[in-house]
This record gives C-alpha cells, structure tokens and sequence, in this order.
C-alpha cells in the first residue's frame, strides 16, 4: 500500500532556536504585536510504500534516527494517511 | 485572546524541490525503498495575541505574505488553537 507521509520537525523545548528568533523580531519590526515563541522547524512529505499503517510509521521512526531528525536537539511527531492501492 | 499558530510553509507543485530531492538520494543510499515524491518545507509555530480567531488568521496570512512565505514557490497553510485568556 501507498501512504501519504508527513514528518514534522521541531526544536526541543529550552534549546535556542536562532531562525525562531530571527523571525521574532523581523515580524516585531514589522510592525506586529503580540508574537511569543515563535519557533521554526521542518516538515518532510513524502510517498512511502509499506504493508500496514504500522510497519509506514516504524520506516519513518528509522529515517528520523538516521537521517532525518537530530534526537539531541529536535523532536518528531509522524503522521500517515494511505492513499491507495 | 491568545492563540497557539502552526504555519505549513511547502514547495509549490512543480516547482524544484532540491532539499527534497537530497533527503530522497540519501534515504535510497541508506538503504529505504519505496519512497517518492519527498518535498521538505517549514513549519512556524508561535503564540499570538488577537481578538478573535477570524482575526488570528488574518495577520498570519499577512505575515506569510510578509516575510514567511514566498508567494512564488511556496504555499502556506495555518492552523490556529485558543489556549486561554
């Protein structure tokens, strides 16, 4: 089966995120008010074959610990949605 | 009221994803198969102060218009949750 993939990820908590302050204080430059912890992370999509829901989360957990995500710094959260055949 | 944001910041369709294409080259190199269509994107979260949560939405869309997204080769998405006052 086809699944539709989404992997996103964040800055842990407590560890400085420059590019989350960077936009903080362009935005408050700009002109807008009321922003607090503004953090920036990524977001990987992608098509991934796999036999069940299940086994498409563990791949993408793997890619995570190997490629993806620095465990020391960010977090993921996954997210999967079958698509067909 | 404060709101807790998520902005979605993807490549467009069709537009050349060379981050994306890297991830992908990388994870077949490390060995996962049955992967396709990898694109990466960014993810702004934030708290933000307004009135309402229609209001809320109206100044993301204006910060991504603004310095978050480029119009030309990406698109954006927001989600925006109440989290008190």
């Amino acid at each position: 089966m086809i699944f539709q993939a989404e992997v996103l990820i964040t800055p842990r908590e407590g560890v400085l995120d420059t590019q989350g302050k960077a936009v903080e204080k362009t935005l408050t430059h700009l002109g807008y008010k009321g922003i607090d912890e503004v953090r920036v992370g990524k977001i990987v999509k992608m098509k991934l074959e796999a036999d069940t829901e299940h086994e498409a989360v563990k791949i993408l957990e793997s890619m995570c610990s190997d490629l993806l995500c620095n465990d020391l710094i960010e977090t993921f959260s996954i997210s999967v949605k079958e698509t067909g055949r």
